[in-house]
């Protein structure tokens, strides 16, 4: 039995206004005036001074605004590093995410990529990356994703879509500031959120758990039920105790894994595009046979906060594109059998999968 | 307001088993063949070669076993440094801490003053040390101290007791392998248990709390309830859940403080050389007036375990010896303004101090 060494942040700052110590923290992290600081930063900011005004460009250093209205991938990935290559005179100092998943996810895909040769695509798995990232920094701007503690940034490749899994994904770095999530939509606040609750659910149902994930796990979903079904927050704690649901979720999957939402909602993203958040909620909220008391408790926070999925999203869907999302839920054998055990492929079959796809 | 830019261990390896894999994690560490792995470890463990055969001791590799029945202090960390300087032909490739608080406090304080000058004394405080220590690992054998994540290691000085608080000191890497605490006599449990719990209580219910640390505290102090408590758990369910109370009981305190039991305690321990946790025990046991919840639980918790404290230490100290412990107690500053507040010396007085002393 061999147990997995595992990296984690080395550097986490948590406060009320901590972005405020962003430059301090880069300024001895810069290797020379022309090796930039590069900030993807979710185009939502641009023109949100109350933001963008506390980071000081300095040199060649540069804000890219990028969308997080798609799922991140593995060509936008090559494309964004190759014009940092193309427009820079020396290698980074540095690559900062300022968003939710995508943008957290694009800034660990580049790091890594900035350092290692060829496509994105070609990592796409557990432990393929060679070379030690570039300095890369995640600072959430909306809770539950677990991405700033994770070692995985998942991308949507040509072929499938899966994470890069390595110890050299995680982030140098994590700002922790719940002010940076105060306008995020209700609609996007609760599906970002649900990630967390589910995070929670598949790894503490999972197979795979031990008490390191368990204690992790229990306090994440202990701080999910205080948000979405209490009403003892104000809305300060509500953001605060979100963001350490976040952190405690994603830590939780440490030795553990994600279930059968995350696989079926990998599915739906890569045939639709459907965002994760979103296509979580929509896949967990069919799961009572996996996961009774996460998916009747997950109702509950649904009519709570009167939240409507949207509904038949594979009513029109022909069977070649019923078999790319069977199959590529179904490639993503680890979480199947965290979910399952190890005989996961006699429960789990396609027809069962195009019969849960359907009700969608 | 600045936030703390807290220092996590890179590297976390834990189940039951894992320190088998001690030896993979160092081989890519070595510096060279006359930079010997330098093993601090407690003589406890000598001859108990289900431990020691599994270590592989390489070229000029050794094996230091240190007792600790006593507090770790300023002089056995520089008498040790000196002995590996003068024995070693290279800077050592890195120390490796095995046992209770004690042994993992000496392997920090020897990391760090093998790359800093002068006496460990003059490091003692916050943020003193100014080079990067060489690469250390934890490894606890006993659970409850919170040494395995913290950015302190506490060492008896000729006036002080006090920890070297820096970011170079918590360790490169940690293993945890709740095995290794199967043999922990029962009062050694108990006593250590309850510096993680005390840990809790008083991070809780200090003014410096945030929510970073009270999640992380209340985990540790949920996990403490089942443990002491409860009869549910197995032994080694028991000794996994004790080992990851200790883990987020230690977190707790990274933007908190620890608070009146701890400075009573130091005073306890630097004059009367009392060990660290049945100090804690012996002093929180009186703090009723302060942890009215904390003393009451803790109280069960004596009770369900059938401990009986030590009574009458401080029955025959002179006036000298009490103004001693006092002076060293109320020096601790960060850990009275978290306990009473910024105008704590209003509450606090030495006289008040005194008479607690006294019915110890």
């Amino acid at each position: 039995m061999s147990y997995k060494n595992f990296p984690m942040v080395p550097r986490v700052i948590f406060g009320r206004g901590s972005f405020n110590q962003l430059n301090d923290i880069l300024a001895p992290k810069r290797l020379s005036i022309h090796a930039p600081f590069i900030y993807l930063i979710d185009d939502v900011f641009k023109n949100k001074s109350w933001l963008t005004s506390r980071i000081k460009l300095s040199y060649d250093d540069k804000i890219i605004y990028i969308s997080s209205k798609e799922e991140p991938k593995t060509s936008q990935v090559d494309a964004l590093v190759e014009d940092i290559i193309l427009e820079t005179k020396e290698r980074p100092s540095g690559i900062i995410g300022i968003g939710g998943g995508t943008l957290l996810d694009l800034a660990k895909a580049v790091a890594i990529m900035l350092t290692n040769k060829g496509e994105s695509k070609d990592y796409q798995g557990w432990d393929l990356v060679k070379n030690k990232a570039i300095y890369h920094v995640g600072i959430p701007t909306i809770s539950g994703t677990g991405s700033e503690v994770s070692r995985t940034t998942v991308l949507t490749g040509p072929e499938k879509k899966l994470g890069i899994n390595s110890d050299f994904t995680p982030f140098d770095q994590v700002i922790l500031d719940s002010e940076l999530t105060k306008d995020v939509p209700k609609q996007q606040w609760f599906y970002t959120g649900m990630d967390c609750y589910i995070h929670c659910i598949e790894s503490l149902n999972g197979t795979y758990l031990n008490t390191f994930s368990e204690t992790y796990g229990n306090m994440a979903l202990q701080l999910c039920k205080e948000i979405f079904l209490e009403d003892k927050l104000s809305k300060t704690e509500a953001q605060e105790k979100l963001m350490m649901a976040s952190w405690h979720g994603g830590m939780s999957i440490v030795y553990s894994q994600v279930g059968v939402a995350h696989a079926m909602s990998y599915g739906l993203s890569y045939l639709l595009g459907t965002k994760h958040g979103i296509g979580n909620c929509i896949v967990f909220n069919h799961l009572e046979a996996y996961y009774p008391e996460g998916v009747s408790l997950f109702k509950k926070m649904m009519h709570k906060h009167d939240i409507e999925l949207p509904k038949g999203l594979c009513a029109n869907l022909n069977d070649e594109q019923f078999d790319t999302m069977i199959n590529i839920a179904l490639s993503l054998e680890p979480l199947w059998e965290n979910a399952l055990g190890t005989h996961w492929q006699d429960i789990m079959t396609p027809e069962k999968l195009k019969a849960l796809y359907r009700k969608m």
